[in-house]
């Protein structure tokens, strides 16, 4: 996370509503949970990530003077409200689904127990850092699933939209499968692999393109990866990378890390003609990377095309995320205690749209297996204090269209709670992984799906649904609101 | 721009560039230019923006001790390289046109003047940079003009691409014509107006939406715009706040920044039924406002079917542009000096496809405007020395469709040249003006642009046109290229 203070990165509306429970002396402990509603890119699932950087967040949480002072030139604020800010502190509990893991529409990715003030002022934040990353981790994980097995490397810093977005959104695509990052200072701030080439510039400002690959072979022996787009692939640029690679050896150094990168062009073509004159002259073992506007469609279609790349450089369509660039994560109540007793009332938010509809409660997520396999077969929400017996029968049921059941034989799947305590009582209990070790536990993550629900085009879906505990408590609250409608 | 020092905000490529070109004893001046090649959402024009966080990554550059070691660590760096970068200072020129201004493709909206090893450093960032801003600069042009001079606030922070997108996001979006953001730090950071109500979280934390309501207009009587969809807006939401309105009138207050917020469901149809009731009950100035994601094309459409919305909160399709979520600016070498004598030579990139063929040599660009109309003619990019006399006939042509000609007699044009001296030597000597400056600067450029070139489907283009004698320099250019093509 920035060294900036991002205490005051919030929607003035979390502060206007904070004092208005300030004032109004209302600061009951409740229940928000951050969720998201349709997977990005009509994919099948999606890579939750970023919690570190909420984790910092939380952490760093105070009002500076100069905060204090801003807020009390809007003219909005009383205050005793401002005294309370000066001295905040987030008190409260946070869960949360570990970064990495797989993820589906409307499971809690990260819930949030706090005194209704405090829990507030921290929904933009943590909006924004999962939205972001789970986006870029998400995405990531699909254009590396179209590579097959081949290197992506992210390239897309010139283009992500601000620095944060550049150096984060390199964390989450190596989160979810890039092996490296062109980003300097991504690299260094999460200890990850920096890779690259050369540029076009380096070529012009040489008096021509031989020379420019000369000079680079000479300073780079051991990872000559040579541009060969400038003026002409295959008249110019591969038949100078082949006179180079010759008077490598001829020189006595032994070509390991050796090859060429097409950056415009048919790719598919380039590459197959790039190929046949490598092999030609004995260079088989030239890697052949491609950058160019690529997501996992084109690489799919590449790939089915038969072209012969094994090195991708993914940009714009990566950090972006330019066909789905926003995840719409949301934040909803899902519990209030009750002043008097110590009990949390559900809470649920209605929709004319039935999908829309939260799930109320205070909840948590078990994703059931099948056992031997290690496939995911389904993800199950309960009440946070359910308990699942794997010995024993487990029926599914949708829960929407309910009469869709499912039932597992005890003893025939496998449970894991998903949710996992990072903050208690407002220290953190939590310590992050590494990056490179998210990455790992990601891609155990992805294998756990099958094909059918990481594939493009009409993925399978992933049942979740919901415990009967808690259909039964969502059922009954749709069921009193719709005769106090007209209050 | 946030305090943690960006000068490793950069892609790899362009240190093991550097060091190619410091190893070879190789730091001749060179020419670089920032530009675009197509507007972004298929428009007729875009805004560029981002100059000021450029000037601060520029004057913050420098490597500390950490990032020497880190490069180190990489195997990658040779000593005397990075003693050198220890004491590394841009020296250099800067170039650029103002923030706020109306830009077209191929326009160098920046250029760099400086020696190859520090002018290769910065490209990453100051793409990134003004790739962002005037990305989000653009998009809200847009919607403001959808929205026909109502008001837009910029309410994305949630679901911008990170921290840094929705700060500087903001700004962007204020730049471009919103009157404000939600995004209480991008408003304490310049000094921007922040705006907002409540969430649907407030009305479900009390009893029922009349209590919710009514405290709410008891704490914020001076703007009391309530958001009418938590159940159910027509039959319990807009009663709810005609409710609290008359019995805010009858307490003696008097009504005058007030109304309601929609935030989901057919806005057209809602909005007309909310202000028939609205106004039954005589309260016919409350604002109806709207959200809910909101873009230029939803505007309009609303607006053509009667929607009575008269303030607009736009999230998500702004802060990502989500329609073209990257600008695509590029940053090419144009020219780089002769070792020997004091002169540029002016260098070219080719390309299978003639509109990305670049521009060479030192250039600058002037903005052709109809005498006493105010409005632009077209854009004339020529040599930086070479003069326009406003008396003088001048005739512009196509670059690539060269027998498309205009003739403007002397007299009946204006002319002002858009790239202006940020830097000199490594100095700044620009003062940026204000985010609420730079807004206004905003709309005067906005309004020399004919209706036709700021519509959405198929603007017309305005013609960006190159002069004579850089004309030749590129036909020349090109030819001797073809002849050596294969070196």
């Amino acid at each position: 996370m920035s060294t900036m203070n991002l205490t005051l990165l919030t929607d003035l509306y979390e502060l206007t509503m904070m004092q208005g429970y300030f004032l109004n002396k209302t600061n009951e402990t409740v229940i928000f949970d951050a969720f998201y509603r349709t997977n990005p890119s009509n994919g099948g699932y999606a890579i939750v990530a970023g919690l570190e950087q909420v984790i910092d967040y939380i952490k760093d949480l105070r009002f500076s003077k100069e905060d204090i002072a801003y807020l009390k030139g809007l003219n909005l604020f009383e205050k005793e409200f401002l005294d309370y800010l000066s001295n905040f502190k987030f008190s409260g509990d946070i869960y949360a689904i570990k970064e990495g893991t797989v993820v589906f529409p409307r499971e809690p990715l990260l819930k949030v127990i706090a005194p209704i003030i405090e829990a507030q002022l921290i929904e933009t934040a943590i909006l924004n850092i999962i939205n972001h990353q789970s986006l870029i981790a998400t995405k990531a994980s699909r254009v590396c699933y179209a590579a097959k097995g081949d290197s992506v490397l992210e390239f897309g810093l010139r283009r992500a939209q601000g620095p944060d977005a550049g150096i984060y959104g390199a964390r989450a695509a190596v989160i979810g499968g890039c092996i490296a990052t062109s980003n300097v200072l991504a690299g260094q701030m999460f200890d990850i692999p920096v890779r690259g080439t050369h540029a076009h510039s380096w070529v012009m400002s040489f008096p021509n393109e031989y020379s420019a690959f000369k000079k680079y072979s000479e300073l780079y022996p051991d990872a000559c990866h040579l541009l060969v787009d400038t003026y002409d692939t295959l008249k110019s640029g591969v038949p100078n990378a082949i006179r180079i690679f010759r008077e490598m050896q001829a020189s006595g150094i032994k070509l390991k890390n050796y090859g060429i990168r097409l950056d415009s062009g048919d790719l598919a073509y380039l590459s197959k003609e790039a190929r046949k004159l490598l092999d030609e002259a004995g260079y088989e073992d030239a890697v052949i990377s491609a950058s160019s506007d690529l997501d996992e469609y084109l690489i799919d279609s590449l790939k089915a095309q038969g072209a012969v790349i094994t090195s991708w450089g993914v940009g714009t369509n990566l950090i972006t995320s330019k066909d789905c660039p926003a995840f719409g994560g949301v934040y909803k109540l899902a519990a209030m205690k009750r002043p008097d007793k110590n009990e949390f009332i559900p809470k649920i938010k209605l929709s004319e749209n039935t999908a829309k509809v939260t799930n109320p409660g205070n909840k948590t997520i078990y994703r059931i297996y099948i056992r031997g396999v290690g496939k995911v077969k389904a993800d199950l929400i309960t009440l946070a204090d359910e308990k699942i017996d794997e010995e024993q029968d487990l029926v599914l049921f949708d829960p929407v269209e309910t009469w869709k059941k499912t039932k597992l034989s005890g003893g025939s799947y496998t449970v894991r709670e998903l949710l996992v305590p990072i903050f208690k009582n407002g220290e953190c209990v939590y310590t992050s992984p590494s990056v490179m070790e998210i990455r790992d536990y990601c891609q155990s993550e992805l294998n756990s799906l099958w094909d059918e629900t990481r594939r493009f085009i009409n993925p399978h879906e992933v049942y979740v649904d919901l415990s009967d505990d808690l259909y039964l408590i969502k059922r009954t609250l749709l069921a009193n609101l719709g005769q106090e409608k007209n209050l």
